[in-house]
Order: structure tokens, then sequence, then C-alpha cells
């Protein structure tokens, strides 16, 4: 059992071997002039640690530390292995990736190790056991940062080897294999192990990286293996640690909307805690890191770290606008009110150098703590130094939960179907925003999490089906569970074949219909749908559904099948499957969602929803903080739910009927 | 001479070894449920029959055949060559191509040999010779069909050393070789053989694959080499083949749009029949497929094989909608109308696994016979049944000639001229378009055609002038021919080195014209034209042209140059030979073709053109077929000569005055 | 001292070794006829000179250099070194360069030579000393024309090795590098001098060429050291020459709009003589070739030769509309005006093949002198042959200098910031335009130029500023200069670190300013500006200054800092400096830029601005010649200036009041 991290972390990223000694004193001063708590250090030094193999030099670390440590800074520690020295890629060329076109990478960039490669592990694991030895003892150290934010692809020879020998684990015999790629259809079959080859541009894949593939099952295994190697990889660093330090909690920061090549759900149980880099675009819809964090505290069901975001600009998007006045408070709090326990900005001083100098920071350029986003950070600091221990301990609950899954997020955005404009991430975000939108709590959970604790479980384009999944929704929705999904469910199994005998496959039962075909419709086509007294429209595909057994909920209005089936529910037991067979647009899908609530008894938060986002953290006393975000540019109305019997935990004052521009209030009961 | 297929195919590709022995007795039920009688198969099976070099097992293909054979089904035996097993990749790597990119591909995906290496000549010849030895006396077999829709380029170390030998054989010495190339231009001369490189990304090309390119010769020579080898390994297969059985007609299969890389008039006599895969997009217009049906049947002016189309959907095209109801009969019955003596499919039954997997077939996933899609192909299984006898022997009729060349092909797209907007099949089709819509017949033929069986021959873009042509064409004309070209006719050889002395080179004295220079405009701009009473306009290219003997059928009426000729008509002998000068707009070609079309006293088999197609098959007892198809999704009147006197052999009834949308009728006169 | 070119040259490149010889005699006719008086030969020659290592063959070229000194051609001779043989390539493949992504290119195209290669600079230097050897002592010859449009980068194991070499120079020690470099980021530490890669797709850098790269001062460098090695490979063919031949000016050409990879400024001081090849396209504005001639021409602040043009159309553009009627004169004298003693096209003679073959040319492929193109040749060749000897020794005057810089050219596109919108001659252009619309003379100037000569100096986005450039610029200023930047002023040094302490950095007192931070908006988007009575609008980037000493003279008007300043204005001694924080729409542009000319005093060339280009040289004795140009297609009025008292030299006719499209006078006042 790890020692948990007690206080709630304000700071980021700090890099003060950029720095001469004598400044870092004055920059500890401005840190605590924000009451800036928390610095994460040492997560790209190996160079600066080891100028060779097997040659170390601690001293400008030990000072660091020291003079952190002296001024009382939790400190989260870096390995330092996400970027590797110009010396070991000129002594072991093979730690660098190979990549989809087939090409060693040489010395340069980061992130970009091969999680295979021999010298990579044992050059990593020697530095690791040497950090873990000098600083296990350390009370000011409370988490260990392993790498950082793993991802990408290697598709070398040393790769190529451990995937035989992945799959031979996997699948026991050719025999199994080949069944499972389904190898008769091209003649693909496999007669030996050494006959498989990475699936990269130059074999059995196509096109660009992440595009269509010819055999699946080939390509859904290969990022099954990366990213278990990487995981691996992780474990190893991990463990190194935890020989030294077995107390302290331990993780990797994750990130992007989310990273495609990374399981996260397979990874939770090897994180300590969750951490999560967060870098919405300027026209990121608000919904998004929204889901996100959602996602990120239903890895493990419990409050995670935000760990990375930018106080002002980010300098690698394509355009980096001004965060408006309030909005970088507003938006931290955003993942604060989903269930961060912390803020923590990537960087707190910022680089002369590198490729990210233009990216903001606690102190800029400029060097000088008369600036507006300086001033803005010591607000924030004020509010969470309030805020902070009221809300340690608190979790978010929801009886709503959304399902996300890797092996589909794969799988669909691989298919050669009938449409090439499958993107997972954002048919699932469709359906977010209903709840959202509402002021719904939602879990983003995986395929495996129980849905008994549910009211409703919703798993839309659940398209790959597993053993077991069709049986545990039947019996969820039998128990009074209510189930939703959408077309290009049930297709497939875990290697992406199709179940024989109708779509959606092992589900038809739970549904209650059968898919006969789908149409398709190029963009900016659309079929005509009628729901209730409304006409709306659904688009990307058209689902052609026998009902068989479901009732119809709506029907298509146009097209040779206008009158059958679009949207059906399934009484099954004492609960009810929902099956959407077509994109609807917003408005029908919330007027669809509308029923769905009122079958699976779910309400929001708020019955007013002026476009404001509420959410909510009990402790575990029972007391509730509800925040009220305002993401957006413009003034908004207060819900009426909080106009009376209310005060701001951060101001001791009640809220005012019209909310500015990223106003962002903590509420909770007057007594 | 060759045994002929004697019945009217009903069927398409059929891969029973994708599934249990006990399901293909059920299977077989299904297709003659359908009246289906024939089935391709043995595709794609080189690693299922050979699983190491040199050994074979041919039970499970035996037990295939037999089961077919006794159902009297009649058998297109494929010979496997087109997908390469893992082992022959991993024992021979040479086999695998190298890519414009100058890389070595590895086992994966299929259409991937190369067509000179050593080892996969002698592995798949070695494997069509078992398989003809085996089954060349079953009398069920009706056609082998080799390999499968050869494509692509391979730019090796092993094609560089034949390319050099081809090239040897070609021009004999040095000294023709740079003079054909040009390489005096900058300082390319060749001294040696060897000194010769393959045009890739890495050599003399730049740019993307097909893309301008420095030295034209050379990549003209390497599409010709290409083609050629391609075409050699064919017929080292052919030939294999007819060692065992010299009677049965053996062939590959043609596809695409057509197919750039393969020059399917040079390949066309040793195909003992002309087979074709259609695949028309969802937005593709009627007269597309009507153009490549025409090409196909002209290749060798005798009925084709349609051998593939799909029942439904593809899954490989970016949308897929669903064909609408009567949508696959009338495209189906589209094909035969231009001399298809077949409707073949891919796929009869529906794979679980593999790349096309949602591509349709006539079993599909559901594995049940109560679609619509399988009811629709019953009744046209019906159809064919009683359409089939009467047809076959029967021929399509042509007066006018289109000309489609694959060296212009080449040529125009690769050359830097003027403008990058020049798509040869574009071009092409304008002008088809024209006959199309007013129901005129035409074949598509190659300059090497006889053109005096025609009363218009018509070569739009004729850039690429071989020696020879210039004389034949000329020799039409005087002898009471008409004849048509555009712009950039005439400008250069078969290396495409300019003739000298004023554009259209050869063709001058032809036309009765001199172009001096040619505008260029980009997309959206555009010339007025006046032809006749109308003023029409001109893009993409605008030639200044001198007439010497022609006279002007139209004049440019903007730009400087207004008030000069745009369209000439030269008096030559008993023939005129038209230029038309610029890309007219449709109005204004189609007032032009309607004047040519006069001038060569050809009418369309209708005179009322309510947009619906008519072709006409004629049998050699005179009795004439009318297809007569609305190939849209709107309702249309049936042309008024069809009115009386006209009995559909499907239905034996008189046609209804309004053809529903997708009707397709087969009338012939009532008696 | 060189020998400078005595006569206006009017001619071209020929390339009769691609023609019969006895084809010669007759070309050289055609040419007297149009009064072209020179030639440049043997610029792709190596391959016909040398069939193989060691041997050589001049008679033909003897034959062509005897053949035109007796017509009593200037000659200007290439060198032949831009397109290696064949048999180059096949003895020494490391000749051809290894590209971004990492791969050797092999024989074909041209311009692929790497120019750190040994065989290829011993072998280029044996070259061009046979040849300077036999032609030093022919009087026809009046320039060296140095191998061809240097340009490209090679990132071969060759230049790895001299870049490692090249940075030992430049840093002496590791840790200056480091320093430099800022390899403290991302564990990039160098710490033997062979750890250090070539910034590829493979390496540091990622995405495409030219785009965002990690280690900002290992691209930079990169860049600097490519540059230095062209230059050094051309300095070895120059220096060969001159060992036989030290009284002749020797140049290369210019290309490009500028090349972005050659340093032009510092390779100006290696040139006896500016050349420059100008290929507008169709939708070039007329300002864009104004700006590269004035560039060319302040590179030694000497009249310039026009290189290379086209007498008709291009063939390498997307799309190569005729020119119009005059068009060609019109724009061969815009060169001529802003300082060209020369008009040179590229051809002489169409090429029959090769790449070019569809490139206008004094004789096209006709043959015949009876084209439009030829008679405007030949009417041009009349005004040159009058204006010429007008005009030799006359030079352009300018009060005004735009700096034009490559280190910021290469740092503005390179950098990872929160835009990626940055398009540093565009941006440039903006400013430019302003003057040339006004017809006030600009020259346009390297960073280290003296700046004192001028009234106002302009330096637009002048990101990257080398040690002393701050005191330059303040003491310009304080010493009554007029100065002005834009955002991203001053805020790195020479390796891409910024300046700590504020914006703009070592240019913050000069221009009294310090920008706190900057917006940026996508595009469509802007924030409105208020300048005087104009509300106006910026785009791009929008930076939050705070006046330190400056005055306001314009205010944002809309967003949170709207009334915040936009544009300032610092009195320093004598001058004033000039910031603009945001990129300012045309009209608010113009409008600002009246009050810096009123500032500085500069009037242009006429107060009447009719849209035409005016333009003046000056000779020795103060006779102006006035270049009255209508670069449109549409008739406009003469400046009112020129209505009395004015002759245009080529007609010695008073100018009409208006002006014909594409009309162009060169005025000089009637004594």
């Amino acid at each position: 059992m790890k020692t948990p991290i007690k206080d709630f972390l304000y700071g980021g990223d700090y890099n003060p071997d950029q720095w001469p000694q004598e400044s870092w004193g004055e920059d500890i001063q401005v840190f605590k002039q924000a009451k800036i708590n928390s610095a994460t250090i040492n997560v790209f030094s190996w160079a600066a640690l080891s100028p060779a193999e097997g040659e170390y030099d601690f001293s400008k670390l030990d000072a660091i530390v020291d003079e952190l440590s002296a001024a009382d800074f939790k400190i989260i520690m870096g390995t330092s292995t996400a970027a590797m020295p110009a010396w070991l890629f000129k002594k072991y060329p093979e730690v660098g990736r190979v990549d989809y076109q087939g090409r060693r990478h040489v010395f340069g960039q980061r992130h970009n190790f091969c999680p295979t490669a021999p010298a990579y592990r044992r050059l990593a694991a020697d530095l690791v056991d040497h950090l873990a030895a000098r600083y296990a003892d350390n009370p000011h150290i409370v988490a260990w940062h392993v790498n950082n934010e793993y991802g990408g692809t290697c598709y070398c020879e040393h790769c190529q080897q451990a995937f035989r020998g992945w799959l031979k684990d996997r699948y026991q015999t050719l025999d199994r294999l080949n069944a499972a790629w389904a190898t008769s259809v091209w003649s693909h079959q496999i007669y030996h192990w050494d006959e498989i080859v990475v699936p990269n541009e130059l074999g059995d894949a196509w096109g660009p990286e992440g595009s269509h593939t010819i055999v699946a099952g080939l390509s859904l295994d290969y990022l099954r293996f990366q990213s278990a190697m990487m995981q691996d990889e992780y474990r190893l660093e991990k463990t190194t640690i935890e020989a030294h330090d077995p107390q302290t909690p331990v993780f990797t920061n994750f990130h992007s909307t989310p990273n495609k090549l990374i399981d996260y759900q397979a990874w939770a149980k090897d994180q300590d805690v969750i951490a999560y880099d967060s870098y919405p675009a300027y026209d990121t819809p608000a919904y998004q890191p929204a889901f996100l964090y959602d996602l990120m505290r239903s890895l493990k069901h419990q409050p995670f770290l935000l760990m990375e975001s930018t106080p002002s600009q980010v300098n690698w998007q394509p355009y980096s606008p001004l965060k408006r006045p309030g909005q970088m408070r507003a938006t931290e709090l955003q993942a604060v009110a989903h269930g961060a326990d912390s803020v923590q900005f990537f960087q707190l001083k910022q680089a002369r150098g590198g490729s990210e100098k233009f990216h903001g920071a606690v102190i800029s350029h400029a060097q000088t703590t008369k600036t507006r986003a300086f001033n803005d950070l010591e607000k924030l600091g004020d509010d969470l130094e309030k805020l902070g221990p009221q809300l340690l301990g608190s979790t978010n609950q929801a009886k709503v939960a959304l399902v996300f899954d890797w092996a589909n997020y794969w799988a669909l955005e691989y298919v050669a179907g009938i449409t090439q404009d499958l993107d997972y991430c954002q048919l699932i975000l469709d359906y977010y925003r209903q709840f959202y939108d509402r002021n719904v709590p939602v879990d983003v959970i995986s395929v495996d999490d129980d849905f008994s604790q549910y009211d409703l479980v919703v798993a839309p384009y659940l398209y790959l089906v597993k053993p077991g999944l069709a049986d545990r929704l039947t019996a969820y929705v039998k128990g009074g569970g209510h189930f939703l999904t959408t077309m290009m469910a049930g297709m497939v199994d875990e290697n992406d074949n199709v179940y024989l005998g109708g779509y959606p496959g092992p589900l038809k039962e739970l549904l209650g219909i059968w898919v006969e075909e789908s149409d398709a419709f190029p963009p900016a086509q659309e079929v005509k749908v009628a729901l209730g007294q409304q006409t709306t429209a659904g688009s990307l595909l058209a689902d052609l559904i026998h009902p068989e057994g479901a009732e119809v909920v709506a029907t298509y209005a146009s097209e040779f099948y206008a009158g059958t089936a679009a949207v059906t529910k399934h009484q099954l037991g004492q609960g009810t499957a929902w099956y959407v067979g077509t994109r609807l647009a917003p408005a029908g899908l919330s007027a669809l969602i509308d029923q769905v609530l009122a079958a699976a008894k779910v309400t929001g938060l708020t019955a007013d929803q002026p476009g404001v986002e509420v959410t909510k953290r009990v402790q575990k006393d029972g007391q509730s903080y509800y925040f009220v975000l305002n993401l957006t540019n413009q003034s908004a109305s207060l819900p009426k739910e909080f106009a009376q019997g209310y005060v701001d935990c951060l101001t001791n004052q009640a809220p005012a009927a019209r909310l500015a521009p990223w106003a962002a209030l903590v509420l909770k009961k007057t007594n």
C-alpha cells in the first residue's frame, strides 16, 4: 500500500538545471508568492546526469533537491528516461525507433526509444536504480514520475522478434493464429513463427500509419503488443524504484485526447495514481476536456492529478491566442471539478532555448511578476489554498456510464467499411456532449468495468465485442439496467472477424433487432428521421433495421427505406436496450436522450441549463461542492437552483444572478 | 483455336476454402436458387496449396472442384499467383517489389510481386504447371483465370537489369537511345548501358509517382517496359497452362478506369477473351462505365466477360451507399448492353475476415436468403436465364470510333507543359459523353485499329503521334472518313520529342492549320467562343490557330485573340478533318458534335433523347435487342421510338410510357 | 579589379550542341535580326565534354565558340558543373545528395551534387580548369557563369563530417556549442563532436523539410553551413578560373523569390556581378519582381544582370497563360528600370526534348520568325539598342531601406511560436508594397549595410537580432534616422535563444516599449485598430504593449486589451523609432506609412499615383531616366508630373495622357 499524496498540489515542471544556481532562490520566492507548493523535476536530465555509460554525476541534482527541500516544496521526481543522450544513440544505434516507413531514427527529439531494445532497457533501468537509491529517503519526494508521455510505435527487428514471442504466448499454435487473423484470405497463411512481419508501410499495411490494413488481426495485435511493451518498460522502471522505495506513489503522465496508441485502461492497474497532461486548443469545445477528465478519473475510479497545463499559451498548436481574463482560472478549476487533486503547469520557468521556449510559464522571459498572467496565477494560488483542504478526499459520483474502449478505437478507425469517416472519439463525444449539456455526471468506463453501479450504460459504436461482454450486458439489462448502443455495434469479435447470423451479432437478442444492411452517406448528405413530433436527420450511416422484439422509437422519413425503424427500444427483464441506427443530428439526439434518461430515471444536477457547466464533488462527510463554471467568453445566467441557499467557498458570498465571462464559482449550501 | 465459353455466365468469385466443407453444399443450393451457374475459384490460394517450396497439397481444391462439378457448375480456375505466401518472401526477399521511393517491400498485401524476379517467375510457373496438369481434363473448367488485376510498378535491381536489356533490344545503339531521350539536355548522355537507372524518386523523376519527369523518353520507356514485363509474366503462366490444356480459354481480369500502368491494347492479343472488373463509385456518372465497357469490347472487337462487380456495396471506396431498388439489376444489364456475355460478382459468399469482409456478396454475413439483395439477385437470375441464350453470339455495332491510347495517357499526364490540369481520361470522357447522350454507339479503339470501318474517328488530345499514324489518318479522311482532334494534337513523337515546323506537327496538312501558340487558363477562367448563333466558353487551353486551308467553324470572342479561329474544319478528299482548339463547355461541344455528326451522316439509335441510355446488340440472324436503361434515381420517359411495336424480352409486355427509377428493359420488335 | 562588361547585353542561354552544326549559322542570323548581341553557352555540357573521368573533347565547344566569336557575339561561358554525367554517379555514388529523408539520390535531374563530396569537387574543378585554360584568352567571353542556380541541401555523411569541423571552427569548445544550442533542454548535451548528427527527418527535426525543429541552433547552423559549403564550392570554381583568367568577371546566377537556402548577402562579395533569373508567375503582383530586382541591385549596390527570363511562357509553373501584347516588353523593362544592365532569356532556341521543351524561346519549335513573340522580341531589340548606351553607368538611388535578412528568414519560419502562419517574404512584401505603390525608391539591404545613407530604415519582423545590431540601430536613430520594426522584433539572439528581461529585448530602449505578451489570430480573425480617424484591423498577431517612453500612434479597438497601444513612435535623439504591434490591414498600414514618410521627409517620385510604376535611373552626368510602366492589362493615366516637358527616349515623342495596357515609357526631360 502506497502513501497517498497528502496535499493538494499547486506547481509544475521546473528545470533549474537550465539556469544558474544563484537564481534558484529567487525563483522559489516568486513561486511562494503565488502559493505554489510543489515542483516536478528531473524529467529530461539523462545526459546531464550521465555523460557516458556508467558515469554519473548527481551533484547538481543534489543541490536542486536540497534547495527545494529546504523551501519545503513537495517534489515529484522524474526518471529522465524519455529523452536519450547523444552518446547512447552513438554507442547503441538500436535504441532509436524504426518508423512506419521502415527507417531507423537517430539522435534527436525525445520519446523515441524502442521499448524492447536491450540497451535502452538496461541503461534506463540503471539510471533509475541510481536515482531511486540516492533519493528514496527524501521525505519531500511525494511521487516518482516515470519517463514522460508514453506513445508512438516502433517497427524494428527487436520489436518484430518480441512480437513473435508475444503472439506465441497469445495463440500457442499457428492454427489458432491463422484462424484469428483469417489468413485464408489472400494467401496469408503463416507456417512458421518467423514468417510474421510487422505491419508497416512496407508490409501488410498500406497508406499512412493508422489507416486501413489488410490483416486486421495482425494490426490489432501489433497495437496491443506495442502498448504492452511500453507498459512493460514502465513497469521495469517502476519495480526498480520500488526496490528502493516501496512507499511513494509511482506514475507516468497520460496525455492527448486521449492517446490512441496506449491503452490507458490496461495501464491503470500499474499506476499508483492517474496523472494527465491537459492541453485543449483555442477552439476546443469545453465538453472535450470534461470528457477527458471524466475518463482519467474513471480509470481508477478515484481522483487524479492534473499533471500539466499551460498558465498562458502553448507554442506547438497551430494558433495559441491569449487566454482571456479569467479563462486560465476557470479552465484549471474545470479539471478540479471533474476530480483533479492538483493544478500543475508546464512550466514554472520559461526556457531561453529549445523547442518549447515560447510555451507559457509562471516565470516568463520578462522575469517579472508584474504581468497579467502572474497576477492571475497568484489569485488562483489563493483560491486553491482555501479549496484544496476542503476537497481532498472528495469524489465525483455518476449514475451514467459512457463506454470508451481502446480496442474499438483501433478497430473502428482501421476498418475498411462502407464509409471512411469513422472518427471514434468524435462519435463518442456526440453522446458525451448530451449528458454534459444537461449537467448529468458521467463516468467514462471500460468494457471491463462493473456496469451494475450505473442506471444507464451508453456504449456507442461498440463494433468489436469480445467474449463474455454480450452476456454481461444482457445480465445488466435484465437486472434493471438501461443500455444504449448504435450502428456498427456487435459486428466483430476481438480479432475483427465478423459474427455470422446477422448484425449486431451477439447483441441481437439483447437489442431485439436484426440489421440487414446499412446505407452510407457522403459528407453533407443525410436521411430524414421522424422522432416523436420532430423531423430530424441522420448522417454517416443508416442501418436498415428489422425489429425482432424491440419497439420502434424513430423511423426514417426519406429514402427507399422511409417508414422503417431508425431507433429502437427493447424491454428486457427489468431494463431496456436502445439501438440508434444512424448518426442523429444534435436536436434529434437530444430528444432521444431525454427519453432514455427518463426511462433510466436519471436527472442532471440542475434542471435549469443556461449553458453553464455544473459539477459536483462530494466529501466523505456528505458535503457537496458545486462547481459552477461559465466556460465561455460571454456572460451567462446562474442556474436557478443556486439562486438561494448557496455560498461561494472562495468568496464566502452568495452567487450573483449573472456570471461574468469565465466566471468560476465553487458553491456549497448555507447551513 | 480455343473452345469458346458456351453459356452466358452468372456467378462470381467463390472461396469455399475459407469455410467448412460441410457448408459448401448449402452454399451451392443457395446459388442455384438464384440461377447462378458458375464460380471462379482458387484466385488467392497459393499459400493454402503450397506450405513450402516444392510441397503441394491439392486435396481441398480437389474436393471443391468435385463438389462444383457434381453440381454442374461452370468453373473458372484461378492460378493463385497474385498473392505470394509468407514463406516465399522469407526465402526469396527479392520477389517483393521495390517502390518508387526505392524501398523493398516485404510480405503482406497482394499484387506485389516483381515481374522480373527469377524466384517469383520460377515458382509461379511451377504452381501453374501443377494446377494445369491436375485440372486440365475437367470439362467443367470453362476458362483459366491467370493471376489477378495486374498493375503497379517495380523499381528493383532485377528490373533495372532487365530494363537495360529491353532498351538494348529497342534501340540497338546508345546513339539511338541518346537521340530518343534527348540526353543532350542537362548533360544526360549515356555512354554505357549500365549507367541507365530506373526513373524513381531518387533518380531522374521528381515529385510523387506519375508526375512530371526530367527525361520523358526514359519514363515512357519504363512504362512500356513494365507493362511488357507484366505481360511477359502473364504469358509465362498462359503458355504453362496451354502445355497441358490448349483448348480452354485463358485470360486475366482487367480493371480500373482503366488501369494506367497496363497497356490493355497491347495485351489484348494474348487474352483469349477480355475480362473486366467493374466498380463504379456512388457518384460515377453512368457514361463512365459505358465508356469502359465499350473500351473492353473494342479491345478484341468481340463480347467480353464482366468478371467482377458487386451485388450490393463495395468496402474500399470512400463512401458506398446502398444500391437503390433496381439499381443493381440496371447497372449489371448496362454491362450486358455494351457487350458483356456474363454477369459475375465479387463475391459469392461474404468472408468473415480480411480486408474485404464488408464487400457485398450473394451470401451475406447474415447467411439468409431473406434479404432485399438476395431477392434482387434471384430476379436477375431469372432475367439472365431468359436473356442469355438469345444474346450469346450477338454483337454491338458502331460507326463512330473514339481513340484511347495508352502512350498518350502516359505522355500527356507526365508532360511539363503550360498547364498542370491534363487529365487524359476526363478529357476523353468529355467527348464520349456527347455520343452517349445521343445514344450513338461508339467503339473505343487504339491508334492501330482499322479506321476505315468507321464514319467518324474522334481522337482528342492526340499529343503523341507515332510514325505512320498521320499518313493513315490522312488516307482515311481522303477516302471519305471524318476525323476530329483537339488542342495538343501532333506535338510529339513516340519519345515525347517535339515535331518541328509548327504544331500540330505531322497533322498540319491533314487539319489545314498551324497553331502558333497556346494560352493556358487557371481553374475557373475561360475564354468566350462564338459558335454559330451561340456564345459558349473554352477553358484549360486555347490554341491560336492559323487556318491554312481549313475553314473556321468557331472563333474566340474574348482575349486579345478574339475573332481568330477556335474550331476549324478541313475538307480533304472525300472527308473532313476537324480541330477543336480549346476545351469547349458542354453546350458548345454539343453544338459542335451536332455539326460533326451531320457531316459524317451518323445518327443515334433514338431521335428522342429523354436522358435514357439506349444500346443495341444485334444477333447473327439480324434480330436487334434494344437495352433501354433508366440509370437514374428518378423516373423518365420512354423514348418515343419504342412507344409502339416493341415488346420486352423479359416480361413479354409492351413497354410503358414512363420508366421507373432504375428501370431496365430489353426490347425487340414485335413480329 | 575585373574588366566590367562594356555593353548592354541582349540575348540568353543557347544550346547549339543540341542541334546540327549546319543550323547554327541560320540561328545566328535570326538572333541578329532581333538585335541580340550575346549568348550564354555551355551551362549543361559536362557529359558532352567528358565521356569518362579524365577524358575531354572540346571540339564541338570550340566550333560553337568560333562561330559565335566570328559573329561578334558576347559570350557568357558556363562551367557545366550543375548537372553531373551518368558515369560520375556510377563511379562515385557519393556525389549524389542524401535528402532530408536520409536517402542517397542517384543519377538524374540536375542541381543534385553534394557540395562537400571530394569526388565532385575534384572533378568539377578539373573540368573548370580545362575550360578556363582553353578559353581564357577569347576576348568575346565577357563573363564566366559558374554552375547554375545553387540551392538545395545535402544531409550525407560527408556533410555531417564537414559540419562537425565547421562547428569546431565556430564554437571552439563544446561548452560554447551546448550553450548556443540550449542543449540542457530535453537532454541534448553533446560530449564529443562526433555525437552531432545532421538535422534531418530521422534526427532532431520533425515534419517536412523547412518546418519546426527541436534544436533551433542546430538547424540554423546547418542552414548557415550548407549555404557556406555551396559558396565554398562556388569559390573553388571561381579561383580555378581566375588562375587562368584574372580579368573577366565571374558569377553564378541567383534565383527564386528569393532562394531561401542560399544567403545571397553573404555570397555577394564573391560575385563579380550579381546575376538573377526572374520568373514571375501569371498571378504574381508586379511589386514582387520589383522587390526582387531591388534586392539584387542592393546586394552590391550596383546594377545587376537580368540573367534569365522567358520571352513567352514557362513550362514548369502550374499555369502559364500567354503574355499579353506588350507584356513581355514591359516586364523586361521593369528589370532594367530597377537596375538591370541586360535582358537575357532562357532560351534562345527551344529544345525538342527534355524537361523544358515547352519553355518559351526566341526561336520556337515552329522555327519561323513570323510569330507574334518574335515580332515583340525584335521591337524590344530595337529599343534596347537605343536605350542601352544611355543607361550603362547609371544607378538607382533610394532614401528608404527595407531590411531583408536570411537569418531571420530561417529563424522566423522554423520557430515553434504562437502561430504557424509566419511567411517572412510575404510579411516583408506587405511593407515593400507600401513604398512601391507610392513610387518611393527602396533599397533592400542586409542588417550589415550602412544605415546612415538612408532617411528611413524599415526592418519588419526583426526577430533575430545579432550582437551589435541594436547599438547600430540606436546610433542611427539618435543621429537623425527613422526606423520602423514590428511584432516579433528583438526576441532572440543569433542562436534563437531568447533575450531575457522583456520583449523586444535589446531593442526595448530604442523603441521605448515593453511587450508583455502577444495574442494570436487564426485565419479570418482579427482585432480592430483605431489609427487617427480610421478604424482598421490587425491580424496574425497582436502585441500587448507597455509604452516606456514611446507615444501611442494607434490603439486596439476590440478584445480585452482595447484601448492599449497597437502602434508606437519613440522620439530618440534626432530620429524616431516606430513599432507596429500587429499585421495591419492594407488601409491601416497605408495611413501609418504616410505618417512615417512624413516624419522622415521622404516623398515618392510622383505625387500623382494612378497605379503606374515609376522608377528612375540617374546617369553620371545627372541625366534622369524615368521608367513609366503600366504593368496591368487595363489602360491607365500618365502621372500628371509627366504631362509636360518630357519625351520618350525610345520614340522621341511626348507621352500621351493615357497609357495603353502594358505600355512602357522611358522618359527624360526635354531640354
